[in-house]
């Protein structure tokens, strides 16, 4: 980044919350183990996030309740931005997710730290609750966090299913929580892993 | 992409949500003129359309006049979405400005048609809003939107500026719209864009 001594001509308050905007730019480098429906390469956190803000607008008739749209879109929006301190850390890494949640809170303090703080604890709190994933808002947002992966997988014929050789008891594991945030997506997942186990991009359940 | 005999045994509805999704996920692979701040390629407008959702949540206080943040966001998630049929045009490229409009209501009746007439009806709405720019909510989006680009070119240090060989009075033209929406920001980019001549990445006025 160059020189931000313009920043500096600014009102503290907009200058913090520039700086915060500009320090978020780096999502669009965050790299997940998706890859787009083009093929052409890897996922980036950025624009997943906004894939699940339309998924969010799009689906939210299946939701398991009646949800506060501005809340889980705006829950969406954050729910990765800590990966620009620490990382992706892909589900299916089970060494990584250990200290998962510590690494993430540690990010969370400096990347919501950033801006006022009254808006830092605003934010921070709207990330917390999706990471509960206790309320109705936040159940929902983690079930298109993980179905959205899954279509993904489908549209480029097995993608990181068959990077990880994955099979279908690991996988309904590793997303079951879709069902309690939007039962009726849980069923189309379940489609959608039986056609990836018929065309061969999933193992079958071991006997 | 590869068979969707699998949607066929989801409800209409879903199916018919799923497909627009999938869609979608082409704007993951349309490419704008600015460089994002690690200065590694340019950026894509999936992920403008993200950071343009979090500007909305974190600079709401500067907006005209009180917003409704849920239709900001999700006014911001859907502005691009049309690009999926017809590319991004640049501000600056004035020739193929001049059928953007036509060409874009165009690529909106395919975009929305994908989804349930009711739910189509609805998005689209909230796209034609953002178009005309006439809401206090739509005039804040679209300052946004001539906002981000601005500080993604002092970040890199003159990004699509210099690619476009700017003057400021060219780039004044061609943001005042952030005056509309948001006049605070307007403010703090005129203070960017005399920093920009001040360092060569931008030609001062015509004298």
């Amino acid at each position: 980044m160059k020189s931000d001594a313009w920043l500096f001509q600014l009102d503290d308050r907009m200058a913090a919350q520039f700086r915060f905007l500009i320090a978020a730019d780096k999502l669009k480098s965050v790299m997940r183990r998706a890859i787009i429906s083009d093929e052409s390469r890897h996922e980036n956190s950025a624009e997943h996030s906004w894939h699940l803000t339309l998924y969010a607008m799009v689906l939210k008739e299946w939701a398991v309740g009646e949800v506060d749209i501005a809340r889980v879109v705006q829950m969406l929006v954050l729910h990765d931005l800590v990966e620009i301190e620490c990382g992706d850390t892909a589900i299916f890494d089970e060494a990584a997710a250990a200290d998962q949640e510590a690494r993430e809170q540690k990010a969370a303090d400096v990347v919501f730290g950033l801006l006022p703080p009254d808006q830092g604890a605003e934010l921070r709190a709207l990330w917390d609750e999706f990471e509960a994933a206790e309320t109705v808002d936040a159940k929902f947002a983690k079930a298109l966090d993980r179905l959205a992966p899954i279509l993904l997988n489908h549209v480029v014929g097995g993608g990181s299913w068959k990077e990880a050789d994955m099979d279908i008891a690991w996988e309904r594991r590793l997303t079951h929580r879709i069902e309690h945030g939007a039962p009726a997506l849980w069923q189309a997942a379940n489609v959608v892993f039986e056609e990836a186990v018929k065309n061969g991009w999933m193992k079958p359940a071991k006997g």
